[in-house]
């Protein structure tokens, strides 16, 4: 029995555990390396640096399972010292998921905020959410709509829209509220998604992510086959025929399409796909992202306390987030920053110019935020452009506009035939993560075996037991986060405060004046 | 000198031009036949009919001028007898745009609705909708968001929704404000748009619309190569290189990409496509639409003086507006109806089931709005699902969810290197029409023509003579129209009006009594 399966991750699990169930594989990849959208650099400058994926953390227990078991390590990164929030031209010290703030409204707006996404997604179900019971709804609007609802001051609802930004990589206008929630929700909330430690940003792979495919690709021993970007699949005979842009051609019982939905288009199918699997194709769009390490001869940073991790609400900065990205053991001091989607829009220029300029621009940002012109004088640069990878579309992960979560999504890992998907879009935890193209390759692979009549449909879906190097500990809650009111809460209670307090002073004057006269 | 088309009328009208400017062609086409999103079907039980676009209109005069060219006639629609509107289970006169009402609220909504669009619509610039003064608002607002602002009645809301769904085929949730203001506006604004009599539906061609595609390939003599779907364009050497999924190779000076921008996903680019045209593919999914005529043995809808058109707003309905498709001559008689976009979440099972439970579906959703049982009983059917498509996508054309078109709208005419965009999509007048089709198909011929120095740059984009033989009439609108208040305006007149009469009355009141006593 043979297998294709395509790029990245996601592919690569799904063959490694079809390869070490007995069944014969072929991997076919569009790119002259395998990885997808992790991939890892090297070269003297930075030793190694991943330009793409990189981080993993808690409940991320699948890709820490993997990792583990091909001899790679995770480190934490560096957490020492303070993070930044830097906004309308002066550094505050971040603590927690929200800004600092002198403004007891914008704090009450900011915890409402979390309390109210956390408390909407908890109805969403991972597995299924267009069956959420305000689905409908929820996908007519977009997360813009919902954050205006929600926020009520400026601040909250720019740090809100960062969050999206961040988070997926796209517009809180371009996305549905339905599909937001649900993909901060199965990341295990928001206090799990933003964090470093004890989230999703916690950890690193030592020598680097793009490690995990290329040993798998070593195990497959040259069932993968770099650039061959799959051009058709024919159905119609008892072997799927796959041909590939050198005019190869591979049979075999079934083909696993480990790419992200969007990039489905690009392939001739034989039959059509049925209508709703040619629409849902087209109205996936990859997010947007630009990623860039800036490299010192020290951490200078340390000096005066930062950790290295910044926020940077500003639309003059080419950098909106980063974290430190200095070796384990102190070597190659830098700096990891990224840029999602708003850039595109506002810094139109951004991409016309040249790199030595958006060099210049991102340390700038980095010596305005830290106040500290060292950061001026960088030793390095690597950046990688997410957006014009043919064979990614984007990055990190594919967004749903309004209205197609609800519409489309119940056939996302439906098979077409003899087609089966996977892709970290299809996962149900950490969808759009590392974790969520091991989760998908290892699900779709396990559908295969199935419908091979090697395992029963219960097998399918496999829980992961949880990671004991990585084990996740609950976020808490303060009593204060759960009970103080909103803005329109505290609105309301002082408004009837005022009426009641003036209906009795109004009663009492009345009564003094001997205004309340009973016949 | 060579060049290479895609697809469709777009495609076609390019060659026509370029080919008769003396300049050697050859057009690739993905199909087995040419045409793309227009197809003339014939068979002894129709004869022939247009089961894609079909209608044309005043103000269409470049398709009206190669239509005459190639010897095609029009002919008017059938418009004598009433037209009905079917609502909650009662049929309705309807005229002109709106739907009759009983009450005036709702009059008013309707009226309001229509002059909104409109006056919001001038604001926006034909060839360049991102410039205009309040498209970055708009863009981050779905049409939903912009019906909910100005419409106050339920019935305005739905009608509303249904007049988004029939012109583009899509939600009002899933599209721009933006994108479909300027869409209305580029047709000529919500009369032109929506009319049958001086409107975009007025006419049809004798003999079908097919027919203007295959004659321009019966010109081109050879040049227009069936069943080559193009994989590859390699733009690295001094030619440019096309290979089709056959394996053959063309090689040229200049490409014209004459489909759809999501279709482009389908092609490998080397070297890769600039960042901002890979996301702009990604984002413009098609429409959804099904088109459907039922033939019966007369034009019984005649006998109770109904013209044909019906707007049937019934989710449970398979079929959302109608029009007669009986021939010229007043042989086959039929009712040509579509279904857009909605029938797609609601009507899931539609899709699942027989051809032939579809069919009566229909038949009962006629019977009802005419309250004709002969509508039960037809002597054939047809029907063209255009969702499952693969080298269309889906129809009448590409939407823009919010957020696009001011970010990434500006780039889709921009050519990539010697690749030139043809394409509805790219048309600034009936774009979405085979209007825009002709428009965008010349202009990318002459942009190559301009290119290769043969005409001036001010030569590119011509302007049209009105057609002779389909003059376009001013829509004009009455003192009434132009000047009676909307819901609110009508609420706050009432408002003020009762808020002046009362204190008016609570001060003589005060007066009789006393109360008022100046000191």
């Amino acid at each position: 029995t043979m297998l294709q399966c395509q790029i990245g991750l996601q592919g690569l699990s799904a063959a490694k555990l079809l390869s070490e169930s007995g069944v014969s594989v072929v991997v076919l990849e569009a790119r002259n390396r395998v990885g997808g959208r992790t991939f890892t650099i090297r070269n003297n400058q930075v030793n190694y640096v991943d330009v793409g994926g990189s981080y993993v953390g808690p409940t991320q227990n699948r890709i820490l399972r993997l990792a583990k078991e091909l001899g790679i390590e995770t480190y934490k990164v560096n957490v020492e010292g303070h993070m930044i929030h830097y906004k309308g031209g002066k550094s505050r010290y971040f603590t927690n998921i929200s800004p600092s703030t002198w403004n007891p409204l914008v704090y009450l707006d900011y915890n409402n905020f979390w309390r109210t996404m956390d408390k909407l997604g908890k109805e969403i179900p991972l597995e299924a959410p267009w069956d959420a019971p305000h689905a409908e709804e929820w996908d007519k609007m977009t997360m813009k709509e919902l954050i205006d609802k929600i926020c009520w001051t400026k601040s909250a609802k720019e740090f809100a829209t960062f969050f999206v930004n961040v988070n997926v990589t796209s517009e809180p206008h371009e996305v549905s509220a339905l599909w937001f929630l649900w993909y901060v929700r199965q990341c295990g909330g928001t206090a799990r998604i933003f964090s470093i430690t004890n989230g999703g940003q916690e950890r690193k792979f030592k020598g680097g992510s793009g490690q995990i495919s290329e040993k798998i690709m070593e195990r497959l021993k040259g069932r993968v086959k770099l650039e061959r970007p799959v051009v058709r699949i024919d159905q119609t005979g008892d072997n799927v025929i796959v041909e590939t842009l050198n005019h190869e051609i591979y049979e075999g019982k079934y083909v696993i399409s480990a790419i992200p939905p969007i990039l489905t288009t690009k392939i001739h199918y034989k039959p059509e796909l049925p209508s709703k699997r040619n629409q849902l194709i087209q109205r996936l769009p990859m997010g947007c992202v630009i990623k860039c390490m800036v490299y010192y001869r020290e951490a200078f940073w340390e000096r005066k306390g930062y950790c290295g991790s910044f926020i940077i609400e500003d639309e003059e900065s080419p950098i909106g987030i980063t974290i430190d990205d200095t070796k384990p053991d102190g070597s190659f001091p830098a700096i990891m920053g990224l840029r999602a989607s708003k850039v595109f829009f506002h810094l139109f220029f951004f991409f016309l110019i040249l790199f030595s300029y958006r060099k210049r621009k991102i340390c700038e940002a980095y010596a305005k935020a830290m106040g500290m012109e060292e950061a001026l004088h960088p030793v390095h640069y690597e950046e990688k452009n997410w957006t014009m990878e043919q064979y990614s579309g984007g990055c990190y992960t594919a967004y749903f506009p309004p209205g197609i979560m609800y519409s489309y999504g119940r056939i996302i890992r439906q098979p077409v035939d003899r087609i089966y998907f996977a892709g970290t879009e299809t996962a149900t935890q950490w969808s759009g993560y590392m974790e969520g193209a091991v989760q998908a390759g290892e699900r779709a692979a396990r559908e295969v075996l199935h419908h091979m009549g090697r395992i029963s449909m219960n097998e399918i879906w496999m829980p992961e037991p949880e990671s004991k190097d990585v084990p996740a500990r609950p976020f808490t809650t303060t009593f204060w986060e759960r009970n103080l009111p909103s803005v329109p809460g505290l609105l309301c209670l002082l408004s009837s405060t005022v009426c009641f307090t003036s209906v009795a002073a109004a009663g009492l004057f009345a009564y003094k004046k001997g205004l309340l006269i009973r016949n």
